[in-house]
């Protein structure tokens, strides 16, 4: 049950008269809980569902304060800075004037346009940045031997040890993407020894959405568990629709800052440079991004690779700098400028999330070598960004038949020096457009299970669209589905216990606790309420998929009874036992709906 | 676009005023075609998709006539028996006096009870039966050497030599179900050479649906791609639902006969006994379903086995069997009369689905002690039928964590001498309800590689009730998904041509063709219209998710003529163009979405 949150449906009716309401209230079933943090304002929240048998199941959570009725939401100012005083405390960092907004870029057709209406509302705040000659980077901290605020939360938060934390981001195994100007955000990470995690796309385009639709889109991801969302936004107020995003946002935000530097030069890829990419970055950075798609692999050498593929580059970042480098007859001038890129994300513990421009986007593709030698450049430049204490990921395919999915994540773990593989699917079938969630869940289950630490959703609208809420919601359970099953599959220690909870609920038939346990309770309640929609049936030991005579659930539980309470040695007294059920049903009339009263 | 037909819609109109009425008309963009068959009546339909470019791609169509303009439908009167002749000029069938029906079974309470409203009105056709000392089994065809018309047709179907398939049925790699009483469905066949099948399970329940509902799904699921259909129905009717079914079925039916024998004893299953149970397969050998679930490896000692389970035992079948064993304590009836069963199949051609009642339900059951045990039963079951020149599959999970799905194929082959695997999903994670479609099309993707021949569809509505049309059809699409999945994966020869049709119509902006050759191009078309619903949006080169400047195939496809226009070494002239094509993007005025018409 989605409820709308008083305060926050004033504050989007704010941003536009026409706007839509945030969805708050507690996800059905479950309340928020809170485990001691390491500090008082980082208490861990967990989704806590009590069972009707007195017991109960926490689980991981990622929807924020948007679930916890006990917290005041106010889109319009934004979230609490649950990181400012870990921040800060360290010593590493300071305030300063950042770059001017409104000026260079958002004069600019289409650069951003911060509208008055639209400006966001929250305290101003004075950008941070490493102080000279210091790191700010988790990695760096890590690397120290430094156990801090983000990685005790984590270790929390996965009911794992702490020194396991650090010791995954010092070896760049694992990232927390945790801008020093996103103290909003709840401390996750990204590693094969955590759980897999789920990213969902934003971003408004030039042809559809807007502003307050993004933030209710971050908020709606949240809730059914999108552990990051990226704001890939490329139409009008690029700026500002992060800023709300970023300002409300519990979870890390990735950004590809080459959609809004194109933007910036009018949509020209040749127009493009080192100056106006990095004063995008610079000013990405001061927004507060957690994690950035940077795609330095994409060579000039490497554009004629992918001549003779069935569909070319589809990557659109890798498409725009494919065009850069064959208008100019350059190298890439993220690759060249790297190092300097490096310098600035580290400034503000920005994560590389280092793009796979080349990868496959049809089944023909897949594998090619176009894709493979831009995985090894990637590898190349992950060793560069985690010499300057840069944390990094590493994106992955696309469109990928299940006998090589295998191969892409063994590779990457061998050319990445095993740093965080990071996935869009992949799709392992081309012929079902308006189901790419499923075509890719299956491929994303399997990547997940070999290995890969985060996959990045694909929507129903992949291909054919840009996704609505509904179409949100679809991607972000369907890869939390990839996501659980890749848990169990490896073997993480505690991803079991939440199916087993609900196997067992559904073998005692305790309708309530499995809809409660659900990933989606409102979808699995909703649907068994369209055949069997009176209150008593949720108790009665049947659903309609079965009857009585054919549920089996309710046999074996006979079964079992008589086994326990007369020993399953004594055929007597099962046979006796039998008889008397049979005589019993036969005695209350073989009603086939007989209502708990009666019963 | 879903068409009614009249004639289908008056005469389910005719069982019942409030009827639905099933689906005819073609596929969206598809047209039925037929490939010559071993017989003019026996010609092999397919799904032509003739693209824009003048060409086509001719795909494997399970619809029936109901997408054939040409055929007249009368669900009243049945579809034509096409395999009629087929049976009869092999001269090994005697015609003969079935069962009455409406006496003994249908006289009980909830035994069958044909209505006179309902009362099939095709015509009469008296059963057929092997004359004495004749096998009329594909099997024993083959052992012999002998193509016949249903191999020669799936042969045509599959695109395969007919000698491959002859073989694979010798070997009992493969079934072609096909009871000489149906003589209605077009021959197809299950084996891990073949491309993998899906089934979809219907059926009336005790507490819900009907018999023109159930004809209409099994129209609407074989529609979407469902391979064969299991009537399951549980409630009243079953008799004549299923002869319902079974004449307007263009594919296999399957059944599972302890359901309609517990409904003859008032569902009591300790009331069960061989002679209900035997005359029941009779007369559904009568009616001609194809092939029969029949949980014989159910043994009394395998039982204790499933105490200490999560979930207990989940098959409906593995339940009653399990019952009928501790109230008797006694060995299943189903093992110890399995020679005289095979007799009777043998005479009807009717292959054997080795159930798996103790299949886990959940995945902390999965791979366990009781399902590897009675697996080796079905093993030991099968060579048994074999030896009867009956045709056989084998039935497998259910809930399995993607870890272990692999080693129960490998299983299955070695003790099931390489028998057709046929598994229900298995669902990958319990935390779903709702979306086990879902959790299942993973595993049934991944099983499907590792070769199983048959999937058994799972619904949204798979645990909490029963499937309504929205339902199958989300179910199927799901399954179709993953059986091409593992098409592709297992390297089938045809598979990848429908893959790279559809990318290669995405790369070129082929909308239409995009949509026509979908798994669902109803579906594919309507989200694209969501956003973008103009027509001339189906020729613009972007779409609404990215815009003009950032589609990245579009980008791709300008490079790409650039460098076949003057040579890829001619850096000079790649620039040239490339400043070129910027300035003429500027010249146009820089428009987002340009009419087809000023393009």
């Amino acid at each position: 049950m989605t409820v709308s949150d008083t305060s926050a449906t004033e504050s989007m009716a704010a941003i536009t008269s026409g706007g839509s309401a945030v969805s708050t209230g507690p996800i059905t079933g479950s309340r928020k809980v809170h485990l001691p943090g390491p500090r008082p304002e980082l208490s861990v929240p967990m989704r806590e569902v009590r069972l009707s048998n007195g017991g109960r199941v926490v689980l991981y959570d990622t929807s924020g304060p948007y679930t916890d009725p006990a917290a005041t939401v106010d889109v319009r100012r934004g979230l609490p800075a649950l990181r400012a005083d870990s921040v800060m405390r360290r010593g590493d960092v300071e305030a300063y004037d950042g770059r001017p907004v409104g000026a260079a870029d958002d004069g600019r057709r289409g650069g951003g346009g911060a509208q008055p209406h639209s400006r966001f509302a929250g305290p101003a705040r004075r950008p941070l940045r490493a102080r000279a000659g210091r790191a700010v980077t988790q990695l760096a901290y890590a690397r120290r031997g430094v156990i801090t605020d983000e990685m005790a939360f984590v270790a929390v938060r996965e009911g794992l040890p702490a020194d396991l934390v650090r010791d995954e981001v010092a070896a760049g195994r694992a990232v927390i993407p945790a801008n020093v100007n996103h103290p909003e955000a709840e401390p996750m990470a990204i590693g094969r020894a955590f759980l897999v995690k789920v990213n969902a796309n934003l971003g408004n385009s030039a042809v559809t959405s807007s502003i307050e639709a993004e933030v209710d889109k971050m908020v709606w991801a949240t809730r059914w568990g999108a552990d990051t969302v990226m704001d890939l936004s490329t139409g009008r107020d690029i700026h500002t629709t992060r800023a709300w995003v970023l300002r409300n946002s519990s979870v890390p935000v990735g950004t590809v800052p080459i959609y809004q530097a194109l933007e910036k030069v009018n949509g020209k890829a040749e127009d493009l440079s080192w100056e106006v990419y990095r004063d995008t970055v610079i000013e990405q950075c001061e927004q507060g991004v957690d994690y950035m798609t940077v795609h330095a692999g994409v060579l000039l050498r490497f554009v004629p690779l992918t001549a003779a593929r069935k569909t070319g580059i589809v990557s659109r970042g890798g498409s725009i700098l494919a065009a850069w480098c064959l208008a100019h007859h350059e190298e890439n001038f993220l690759y060249t400028h790297f190092a300097e890129l490096c310098e600035i994300l580290r400034s503000y513990d920005v994560t590389y999330s280092l793009g796979d421009g080349l990868r496959p986007g049809c089944i023909a593709d897949a594998n090619d070598e176009a894709q493979l030698a831009e995985l090894a450049t990637l590898g190349e430049l992950g060793r560069v960004a985690r010499a300057h204490d840069v944390q990094v990921i590493i994106e992955g395919p696309g469109h990928v038949p299940m006998h090589k999915i295998r191969e892409n994540v063994e590779l990457q773990q061998r050319l990445c020096d095993e740093a965080p593989f990071y996935t869009l699917g992949p799709l392992t079938t081309d012929i079902a457009p308006g189901y790419d969630h499923i075509t890719s869940a299956i491929g994303a289950a399997m990547i997940g299970w070999y290995g890969t630490a985060m996959l990045c959703y694909v929507t129903p609208k992949e291909h054919l669209g840009l996704p609505d809420r509904d179409d949100v919601k679809a991607g972000v359970i369907a890869y939390k589905i990839a996501a659980h099953a890749a848990d169990l599959a490896k073997g993480h220690p505690r991803a079991q216990e939440w199916d087993d909870a609900v196997s067992e609920a559904r073998f005692d038939f305790r309708w309530e606790d499995q809809f409660h346990l659900a990933l989606d309770p409102d979808t699995a309640r909703s649907f068994h309420d369209e055949t069997l929609p009176a209150a008593p049936a949720k108790t009665a030991h049947f659903c309609s998929m079965c009857g009585p005579h054919f549920c089996s659930m309710r046999i074996s539980q006979d079964v079992r009874r008589y086994a326990a309470d007369h020993g399953l040695q004594d055929e007597q007294a099962l046979r006796v036992g039998m008889a008397e059920k049979a005589a019993e049903f036969s005695a209350g009339g073989g009603r086939i709906y007989v209502p708990v009263a009666d019963a």
